[in-house]
């Protein structure tokens, strides 16, 4: 069937958004990578004007028009089709954006890049106080987002839904319940276990040689030089400007030789997931993952299913210690690998070990609902913090940048972000379970460096469909099943740390 | 005064279409330095659709309205107030540009991007049929975009009034033919003499100590890093982002160990333009240089007054000595300078010296000019090209990299820019001569590396006014004289050469 000229119409507009959408996503990389302090004010105008300029198009009324058309047009396709799902998914934003209007957008969007660079010198400062009046102004900025929609169960619902269509605190906080007590549980189990040996963590791994086994690490992965790179920032992260140019990003971390290593197989996750979309959904709505959480099911799995197991370093380690002699000369690939898994309450979540993640997720969520309640207050936020590592991981925060100020999602107005970590972590276990269950010899590939039975399986049962289907949707292909279940996950916690 | 409502209303479209240009120009920046091969394709889709935004912007009903509202209130200002200026202003470029339908500026956008990409292949494969069809096809572009405007006496004179406002061919010939004889006169005695020992610059100069003494002589140009930075590229060029941000790029030649060192400085010219700028003409028209030509007279003023001069290296020959003593440790400054500046016809442009850059100029213009008149077949122009240089400079083009595939303009579809090359040097001269005049102690203070008597009378005569004013408004206030003259460029040459 050859495409109706509405259809056509509206993949141009689409196209457009997208490209709009490309540049944003290109001047925020060159923010946080390699642009000159000066020109920060600059920026943060550029980026209003394109944020607003991509807003205005896909608010429209030539777009309520074309939607109205294609609704008629496309009432008797499959429904599972591909034209028939553009046009149901646009519909939902459409909705959803048109609601916002496109002065608070360009407001937020000013907000958001001051709120950076006020980020970034709180930081450099480590107090948080110079951060808090952005807080503040971004805080006020989403309570006035939250009166555009119809009240929902919870108001913190319309912000879930944004980053994991239909997902609520109705059923997130019964799961999040269920990690407390029995994640908790095996907590404390493994950290009174003995500590392995773990002096060789602490030498002096140079930086170049860090950043060249996190290139090796990635290009065995499959990752794509020829449509990425990888550059360094504060924070690490993940971006794309179209299917074809999909980016990472790194950081050394002094004294944790391996971050950069975890970081980057973590970003590998991400990034094989954008890649791997079907390259005939590029500038449409679908050249996207299908949730956050999905998507950061697939930067966990490679980071910690496959990057901390004993089948990875088996290829790994002789590697590893071949680069650096002088630290690990003397150490055996058991020792390594116990002291890469030794369970650790950190007070960084990006530093934190498997074990460990959920609990930060937990506290933030808690936090960030308690601030959209109004039951706190963002000057309280610092002590809160604190006092929330202290009870969920008995950890002593020291400063602002090793509590509150940790974390960049805060300063570009992303509330309601973080569950989608832990949801990451859920599905993720799901995903493995169920590729094992087809492929049982992926450990066996794993332990000489292929990965590719496991990519495969990602990439045809998850990464290809790219946005057209939603997080239950996705379960449902993956697994057989679109329920979001905790038991593989803490089944694999349970077997490994108790 | 506090301006009308129009004024402001004027100002947020203007800002917004510098916004869009600024986003454009980074999206080039990053094709050009950073880019992973594979998103080509979806570059030249988003660098059309913000070029196609840009322009509906600057095309729009709106705009028409503003200007007529705001030329009746701006009737009775000082003709020299910003205001009255920028209105002015505008309404030039709103005629230009509203004779150009936004279907063109959309088909010519891809056909740059692709011209681009396959102009990096031809030059892969040194071979210009690669490339012909592409410039066919921006050549027909270029056809038809003569046909949106009224007749000029020369066809080529509605491309150069796009990057040196009122420039004619009419002009332009006489004082090219000027050049050709006298300055044709000049290469010719100078080609004759004996030539200095030079076999020092053949040894290996580590690339990166290249960049470094690059940094250096740009730190002390005045050449502000907090707004600015610096990376390499196939071709280097200055762009920016904004007046904060303003970036250069340079290469290292394997053979010319001080080829990044001079296009750094004709680069680091470039950006000290820009950089100077005052702020207030920030995401305005204005935020730019008066022309190509006045702009290449800063790059061919700091290049080649300042960078070859005695003067210049009194300062860095200890430095490069020391930087590289295994090549310069049994050099004086005096062969040195010798040899930087011994006059060689070379194939490469932008390898060429003072002396005889203008040919390849000329060369240039005079194959435009045929191929816009249609009195030449893109396919000959190989051929042509070879001859050319046969003819003005006696030097034998060994292959297509060397000749007609050095340059990046033509794949950028830029018809009607070389000229200015030439014009720049003229002016850096009348420029130079008129600094002098009013500060004779330039010179000194170039001996000891201090640049800022130079920087500061260059600061307030031109950059400070930005595109205010144009070439011939610019020479009045810097000069005393609109008018271009070749005298102290030619007289230069003949001080330096004969």
């Amino acid at each position: 069937m050859t495409e109706s000229n509405h259809m056509k119409q509206l993949r141009e507009l689409l196209g457009a958004a997208a490209d709009l959408h490309a540049a944003s996503a290109l001047l925020d990389w060159d923010m946080r990578t390699f642009m000159p302090p000066g020109a920060a004010e600059s920026r943060s105008f550029q980026l209003a004007t394109l944020e607003e300029a991509e807003h205005d198009l896909l608010t429209s009324r030539r777009l309520g028009n074309l939607l109205r058309n294609l609704e008629r047009e496309t009432r008797d396709l499959d429904p599972d089709s591909d034209s028939f799902r553009l046009v149901a998914k646009v519909r939902r934003q459409y909705e959803r954006d048109a609601r916002t209007p496109s002065s608070w957008v360009r407001r937020n969007a000013h907000a958001v890049a001051a709120a950076n660079t006020a980020w970034e010198k709180a930081r450099a400062a480590s107090d948080f106080r110079i951060f808090a009046p952005h807080l503040q102004k971004l805080l006020g900025l989403k309570l006035e987002y939250l009166t555009f929609f119809e009240p929902a169960a919870h108001p913190y619902d319309i912000l879930l839904d944004r980053f994991d269509e239909g997902l609520t605190c109705g059923a997130l906080e019964p799961l999040f319940l269920r990690l407390k007590r029995e994640q908790g549980a095996i907590i404390r189990k493994a950290l009174e276990k003995e500590r392995p040996r773990s002096e060789f963590l602490n030498g002096s791994y140079p930086a170049a040689k860090q950043l060249a086994l996190t290139r090796r690490v990635l290009t065995r992965m499959g990752y794509d030089w020829k449509q990425g790179r990888q550059d360094r920032s504060v924070h690490p992260f993940t971006t794309s400007f179209g299917l074809s140019d999909v980016r990472i990003t790194t950081k050394v971390v002094k004294g944790k030789p391996f971050s950069a290593l975890f970081s980057s197989i973590h970003e590998g996750g991400h990034a094989l997931y954008e890649q791997g979309i079907d390259k005939r959904y590029a500038r449409t709505p679908f050249a996207d993952g299908a949730s956050f959480s999905v998507h950061e099911s697939q930067s966990r799995l490679w980071e910690n299913l496959v990057g901390r197991s004993p089948e990875f370093w088996n290829y790994w380690f002789p590697v590893v210690r071949n680069m650096f002699p002088e630290n690990l000369g003397t150490v055996s690939r058991e020792e390594f690998l116990a002291a890469l898994n030794e369970p650790e309450a950190s007070p960084i979540r990006t530093e934190a070990d498997e074990l460990t993640y959920n609990m930060h997720i937990i506290l933030r969520f808690e936090l960030e609902k308690s601030l959209i309640e109004g039951k706190m207050k963002v000057t309280e936020l610092s002590d809160a913090w604190n006092s929330g590592m202290k009870q969920l991981l008995g950890v002593e925060v020291r400063n602002d940048v090793e509590g509150v100020l940790q974390d960049i999602h805060w300063s570009m107005g992303e509330f309601g972000y973080f569950p989608s970590y832990a949801l990451g972590n859920v599905i993720s276990a799901q995903l493995w379970d169920a590729a094992l269950k087809r492929i049982p010899s992926i450990p066996e590939a794993v332990a000489v460096g292929d990965y590719a039975p496991l990519r495969e399986w990602l990439r045809t049962h998850v990464h290809v469909f790219g946005a057209k289907y939603n997080t239950a949707e996705i379960l449902a292909v993956a697994t057989g099943s679109p329920e979001l279940n905790p038991d593989p996950y803490l089944k694999l916690l349970n077997r490994k740390y108790c």
